[in-house]
């Protein structure tokens, strides 16, 4: 227990430090259609918060949570949100998303584990809004009780059979949530994760509309962990055919869950349309979602507050679908970066048993892209 | 082309003939769910027009269109409406619903016809709005270029084979669309379908909310061309099993087409859940959707007239879904309702190669009704 | 832990004791669609097994879990089934159905509890495999990381947030499995479950396919838990407007899940459409699938014992969709009467708070039955 | 009528002249995922044969017919193949996949035409096989009475009003189909199309399995007919970027149809994991898949030739979805290649009142590949 908390505490303070790592912009890597927002993070939707907690302790803990809140953490958090889901390769686990279809709307946070933890956070969830809400006025526990809940695998750097993440954990994640940048690579849920067989984990990425198209912002943010390393591409650079090194798989077992938030007011089929996209983003960086990877994505607007309410009739907004173009290309385009972005933040980790994975080199990534003719003047994000 | 228009005029009479035929409640039968509306029909949601062409002629020619008109036959019909589908068992065909699934709207009035004449009248309707509004400032052709037509197969009473239905009659059933009553049986589309072995057809209901619920209306419409006769139930009397003259199928080949119309503001998402509704008011009259059986249903709503707009962004009304039970119902209903109606409207009928389908026994089911303490007294719908 | 252990032991007294009380077809009430088989339960499908862990104590624990293991407790469990899954109404939670959809293929259990305690039964099966076969050699842990885990709500009668439900429970309830006759009503999780406002719960029947139509059996075993009383039919008659008492809902809260076997060789999208058709027997009871009801459905064969094998190329047999009428007539009978055998195996039930549930009057059904002339000879089912 | 005769001849003509036209490999655009078969055509899957009528006169004809048989145009053509169906983005009309998704099995040949022309086809399709095997013992009417019938939209270079697509043209289309080499661009469905602001039109390609991975052939066919410039990448080099001639468009309002073709014995829900893999293919090329397109895709297997039988119960094989992954990446790859295949095939157009279209600039599109160290030496396919 008392290691844990340390170990929460340490990832807080690498969320500061990373802010200084380079991103993907960084390394002079081009990036289509438009602009990142501030933060160039999900986070860039306002309201919408990222917290994570990071397991890391001995040789075999490599773990975590990561906790998306589309209202943050405080009470505002009790409004559901429109909400639509996509699964390109099933074989991975989201809860809840059976009346997030249903109803259209997403209704609480969206937490990221790993494989064998989905169901102790999901249950937590559930006790956490009852013990913080259940005695409210105008509560209702029923808005809380099919928590999204989402993994991917990390059995090979993690000791996946521990049982190192616990109940408490979602509180930490829930409670851990801030607005703005947004540490990527192997924290909270990506902590152990391996992406093209490089280091993956967490990344995230986001567009600014331009006024014409309505000014809104799409933010994405990955749990990376899925790949065979020839299969990847940076930029349309066949880097995973040039590099080689550790690169052994024959098969794709891994998964990656892609949160897309918007603040434009779109319906749930149109977020479900969203949701589609991601796959389109994934596809540019190589990914043919192979057999073993639970390709799970979801996407929610912050628009239209009152999404949840429960009596008289709803006034809403909607941006028509034929305005929907723009969101369609910066969600290609953030969902392509964010994967990226969890490449670059990857550095080389060994966890259990001695397995080592390598990070990305970067020094190699900008060298090829160079050769390609590829390579931009490195911007500020 | 002489004969035809004539039989066209012949069915235009037959519409107000028929209005003094029985229907379910008039033999006394009992149904659940609330009150119907003033027609007891699916034009008993404000604007929704329906219209049919009856083809009869000869031994051999057994066969129609009827045309639902979700905002009546004016201009108006260019505004789309939210609309929401289920396949409940998909051996038929539903042009359009592609389109309507991925925008969430339906553009366009719904035809319903036999299975070999789903094309000749999708095209026409494409080349009708063209000739009507292509010239209009305004109007995009790309609205009505995926229209909804649907089928029940007609073959064994009609020559189906004949092409007796031609692109005429698309405008045709557009242009006798009218709100109010709506004739029933061996008319439009459902001239020549048979249900559960008895002669089957065009059949509608509706239901009117009360005020607390919202005051909404759903109106309902098949086309019923399905069902073995032991299967039967009306009213959950096991009418199939007692009257079992001239029933001789093993398998299921028919199918139905169900439109559930509602003025409640739903959404997309929200208007496929009525949708998929429609099949448990067809479980309640028997059938257990056969393998031969295309039985393909629609949900639109007529609020929220701004739905297909294209500019800006659109304001919008919604019904919370905790506030759709009563809708549920309603749905359930009318379409048990309806498909009761389409069989009491039923006559014997003799066609193609002399096939003769008997009508239902109005006597002998009043009989059994009244055997299973299940006869009302008679009311006015 | 104690007290649940002696919980546990009198769950398993309680399976044979109800034995020999009355069910559905003992009250004379009349079922479509085939005979049953010889227990008439979902165990009748041969190598089916059922478990029950019941928690009963005190005034507040009403809960438990029923696991349902399609090819038995021993090591042939390892051996993944062709599945198929259905969401009517999702206002409910089933884990693992991503990758069930995705493959085809249901690999271990299925387990069904109460709302909170489905994540710590999820992450208990992976535990559990691992432990039993994690060394095995061909053994992968893949196979059962994405447990079944389904859930309804027992929070009227049980203290739902009380989490009596242990990890320990999943292996109690895998390890009670047992062909043969099924406990029902109110044990494992349906405990503490409402059903049209009478005790619910489990429920199960089965249906013989005469060997024309291929000889095969159909199982269904419900957890019953929603429905609003004036809903409710049996045999056709409207025995919910008839029985008032104690009803008092205005909203349907409450889920079913249905979980249909059959040794009949389907494919995956052909146990889709059996999964479908639940839905159909599920409406002859009268639902509607309320928003507040989480109808979700899976069905599984038993044939293909090698549908989950890894290497070359796998023989199969298929029955053709052509021949599978009389199993959707199977299923849709079948369902319907498990949903009536919950009903009558429920007993009044006081619990958490001292909330109280009637038991369905045997009497008052009986007498009903006689009345609409629907009463049967008892049979020995 | 005669002239027509006429210009399908000349199109029977120009496939052969076509032959000699270069391809993709042919200007060194390096590919991914394996390599073709002999063709580079989905007529390398065993059977799969494509016939193309060709519509072009004057100025304002400029459209025709493209049917891909999946068992050729012999006796063959009446037996079933299994069959997957995914829309990306639902903007278009595919007639017939309401049953192909339930029964799992396509029934009959693909056509592809312009959007105004599907219903004449459709219904062409069915009195085609009515008249040929109509009185022929074990032929069921039913087999070819859901067509299925895809477009996409060229009313810019075709005068999409006119009507000039005529019945007789469904079976033009299907008597012209041959094994082999497959003409590509301005033929057949694809006559009149434009893709990413160039020419586009009908493109294939296909890739053969090593024996490890089963020696299985993967074809595609695709009518290409979507796309903004500025989105266009080949190879990874950002190409529409780099030629910004002609283009103007600042939304997405066109269409793709994809057909995969397999010899992979693969069951219904395996081929719609194959078809949602089309979609990554079409991502590799920069589309987002706009708002206006209709991107539906459709994946068959030419295994199992047992697939539709009605009787018994039916052997079949299985690949596992263990060993789909190879199939997967072939799929991601032949179907980018064919999209890339069909712009080469692109020559500049001029049509209806005057619209024209320029052909992709080979020389230009050579020179950016080179200078971002993409070209490879040319190929013999």
């Amino acid at each position: 227990m008392r290691t844990l908390l340390l170990l929460t505490v340490f990832a807080a303070l690498a969320v500061r430090a990373r802010a200084a790592e380079p991103r993907g912009r960084d390394l002079g890597i081009p990036f289509d259609f438009g602009s990142p927002g501030r933060a160039n993070a999900i986070t860039d939707v306002p309201g919408v918060e990222v917290g994570h907690v990071t397991l890391i302790q001995g040789e075999s803990v490599r773990t975590g949570v990561t906790a998306v809140l589309p209202r943050g953490r405080g009470d505002d958090g009790q409004q559901p949100c429109f909400a639509g889901y996509y699964s390109l390769n099933g074989n991975g686990e989201m809860t809840g998303v059976a009346w997030l279809e249903e109803a259209g709307v997403l209704e609480g946070p969206v937490l990221i584990t790993n494989t064998n933890a989905v169901g102790v956070l999901r249950d937590a969830v559930i006790q956490y809004a009852h013990q913080r809400w259940g005695e409210r006025e105008g509560w209702s526990d029923a808005l809380w009780s099919l928590p999204v809940v989402a993994e991917t695998w990390d059995g090979s750097l993690n000791d996946i059979y521990g049982g190192y993440v616990k109940a408490e954990h979602a509180r930490q994640a829930l409670e851990a949530a801030r607005p703005g940048a947004v540490a990527e690579g192997a924290v909270g849920g990506g902590t152990g994760m391996i992406c093209y067989e490089f280091k993956g984990g967490i990344g995230t990425a986001s567009r600014l509309l331009p006024a014409p198209s309505g000014g809104f912002t799409v933010g994405v943010l990955v749990q990376a962990n899925f790949g065979i390393r020839h299969q990847l591409r940076i930029a349309g650079v066949p880097v995973g055919a040039e590099i080689r090194d550790g690169a052994t798989r024959t098969t794709d077992t891994g998964s990656i869950i892609i949160v897309v938030a918007t603040d434009a007011p779109l319906l749930p089929h149109q977020l479900k349309r969203l949701a589609r996209r991601a796959a389109l983003g994934l596809a540019r960086t190589g990914s043919v979602a192979g057999n073993g990877s639970g390709d799970l994505f979801l996407a929610f607007s912050t628009a239209n507050r009152r999404a949840g309410e429960a009596q008289g009739t709803v006034p809403l907004e909607m941006l028509p679908n034929a305005r929907m173009g723009a969101l369609f290309e910066a969600t290609v385009g953030a969902t392509e970066e964010a994967i990226v972005n969890a490449l670059v933040a990857g550095r080389t980790m060994t966890g259990h048993k001695g397995y080592t994975v390598p990070g990305l080199p970067h020094d190699r990534v900008v060298e090829l892209l160079r050769r390609h003719g590829r390579l931009q003047p490195a911007s500020g994000h």
